[in-house]
């Protein structure tokens, strides 16, 4: 896990060299659809949780996540005309996911695959496949597949004409590697104060509610820590009160952008409930809310979901060997996942 | 709280009375749109989920959830032409849920507002209003007013053409007030068995998967449980690593229905694991393969959510007093939630 963490700099590199040259290719498929549907899981399913927020923030439409068993389980029709349907899957072979593209296909839509399987059923059917190029990945836990994948939805963003700058995105793989090359103190400081917590509550808001999601997605695979991703609003709709003394809660942002002012103001509910409050990213702002805190570059706002997760993979893969297990295979897991 | 759970077969019955009259209006108004989107948080958005299934599965339209930050945090323009917006809010006057309403209008989608609050904005200003007759709420966990919203999301069903039966919806009072007079052994059973554990996942699929999200956020605010809300996929899809002898799983599903033979092999699943299983509904299927149930009354798939969480409100009151704990006012919270 911890090489294929280090391995996302040179696997966003060659993603975006193969993928920022299809953005015509997206524009003319996306000229005949007026909205965006993701089809995905695990994962996969927070990097469309990006894609959603990212496409309606920047691009005027609107992009929602579908409910796969609409299709393989109830067998419904669903009317998808004008719909541009992105299926997301790792591997390329969850059967579930390609059967559900297949179907928005039959129900009207027009089909974007991103994955990291070249040559994969998800790569052979869609109508445009973007076939992200972050090699091959072996720990269970996806680490350079994910920000791959986050980075195949930034290209999608721009082929649909999102206000967005190519060169901003050129220059994210080079502001991870600093942050990897750097030290490690402060992540070291998180991981030692959440050995033998009862649980963890994390929580971002907008384009960061996708690294919450995925931060608590990877402290439950591979730490088996009741990690909870909540969305700023929804932790303060009823699950502020899990939060207590042995339930600190992890907080993602962007060092600036709209949703900071409100993670800060979250820190501080959080720490008057009694409870440690950390900081993912956030700058000076969000640190100085935190009890502890490590830090990401700077970033627009839209890009810093790409680099956010990297702390949050490190403090899960120094935490699972902390707590004795191992991060690249936990119990009970594939890395092919298939559900019907 | 245990007596605004007594109190839902007659709040249930007050509301289909006021608005299964309204189909005809529902009908008029949803004419103009070609698909739905739900803007809701906290227990209106369980509910909401509810009526993305429901609507996806029986009358043919995409169905989806909004993501209220777009419009809040974002300020972003969406193009919602040939939308149904369709707003969910107990009080009606959650300023976010009424901004985002307000937000989709003007961004071209005709409205709905789903309400127990007669004469709140949302009641106001909404295109169609279905004011739900539950009564005053006053414990902090949601409960009549929850399966008075699930209730009108059934009447919206039918008022946009789903191919479902009336006759059916007509019987849920009965169904639930039968349940409610019976004996609760096999509760108490479950509650015994909660006592003490470190978390908890609950799980179900499809039309159930609303109720899984509503169990564990009962549980997380009434109880302080880490519970995980996941659908059957997700659950495989990496999180069943936490599920040990101390994280039971508690598995929702309708007696009869496609996602039935899923949620069985799910129980198995998870007892293979090391972990128990504890069944609300799913008949004897269901039952026979976990380690404790609870029954519900035979009402078709569709509707069966509305009577699911009738046991798990139970539980949780329960749970709540077992452990100490007021569950009429737990603490962090208010019951109308302000979010920003």
């Amino acid at each position: 896990m911890r090489s294929e963490i280090n391995e996302q700099p040179a696997a966003l590199r060659r993603t975006l060299d193969v993928l920022l040259p299809q953005t015509t290719e997206i524009a003319a498929l996306a000229k005949e659809t007026r909205q965006v549907l993701f089809i995905a899981r695990g994962s996969s399913d927070n990097a469309a949780v990006y894609g959603s927020y990212l496409l309606q923030a920047h691009s005027g439409r609107l992009a929602t996540l579908a409910s796969p068993s609409i299709a393989t389980t109830y067998g419904a029709e669903v009317d998808l005309s004008g719909v541009l349907a992105v299926a997301i899957s790792q591997s390329g072979k969850t059967e579930e996911i390609v059967e559900t593209m297949n179907w928005a296909a039959r129900c009207g839509a027009r089909t974007v695959g991103i994955t990291n399987g070249a040559g994969s059923p998800m790569a052979e059917i869609a109508d445009v496949a973007l076939v992200t190029q972050a090699g091959d990945e072996f720990a269970v836990p996806a680490t350079k597949t994910y920000t791959a994948q986050l980075a195949a939805l930034a290209v999608l963003a721009l082929g649909v004409g999102a206000d967005l700058s190519e060169d901003e995105l050129r220059a994210v793989p080079d502001a991870i590697g600093a942050t990897l090359a750097g030290p490690e103190d402060s992540i070291d400081a998180i991981v030692e104060s959440l050995i033998g917590v009862s649980g963890a509550v994390v929580s971002g808001r907008g384009m960061a509610f996708s690294t919450a999601l995925e931060a608590a997605l990877k402290l439950k695979e591979a730490c088996y820590l009741h990690a909870m991703g909540l969305s700023y609003a929804d932790l303060l709709h009823g699950p502020i009160a899990v939060v207590d003394g042995l339930t600190p809660a992890l907080l993602v942002a962007a060092n600036s952008g709209p949703t900071l002012a409100g993670t800060v103001a979250l820190a501080e509910r959080v720490r008057a409930a009694g409870a440690p409050a950390y900081a993912i990213g956030g700058g000076a702002a969000l640190a100085g809310a935190c009890d502890l805190s490590t830090g990401i570059p700077d970033l627009p706002e839209w890009l810093a979901p790409i680099s956010l997760i990297v702390p949050a993979q490190i403090i899960t893969e120094k935490l699972a060997r902390g707590l004795g297990y191992d991060p690249d295979a936990p119990r009970s897991l594939n890395k092919v996942t298939q559900t019907s």
